[in-house]
């Protein structure tokens, strides 16, 4: 059985992952990212990789997961930036 | 001294935290965040409320700190997004 800890930790992964969904959605229907600051969605695709090689290095498998579908999410942004602007 | 794991964990945090400060600043500049996500913002919002609560139950200082200091920066996009639309 999963702890309270462990649950709480699970659904905040969860939530900071599937949350950029929308944002891809909404980029994709207004073909406009203008907005949206490249350098922002940059840094975060490499620090959520360097999450992804800390998960690696700790050995978590919740941490690498999340970390890695984010990074799928943000480099799709980024994506989206550099293509719509 | 803290170990090469360590650091890569606190740089991760450091760089995924200070990444918001150029969306601030790009929509404050711009006045306009129209291609910014409320549904994301307020999503990643609650999400990182829960990663504080997670470093208090496990009393991680980095944990708390660095999503505390995210907490607020995502809650100002909220705020500029609902004032600027």
């Amino acid at each position: 059985m999963p702890t309270a800890i462990e649950i709480v930790g699970s659904i905040a992964a969860l939530i900071t992952t599937l949350a950029w969904l929308p944002q891809i959605l909404k980029i994709r229907r207004d073909r406009s990212a203008a907005d949206i600051s490249l350098a922002t969605n940059v840094a975060l695709a490499s620090g959520v990789f360097l999450w992804v090689v800390y998960g690696l290095f700790i050995g978590s498998l919740p941490v690498i997961l999340a970390n890695s579908v984010t990074l799928l999410f943000i480099a799709t942004i980024v994506g989206m930036k550099l293509r719509y602007g």
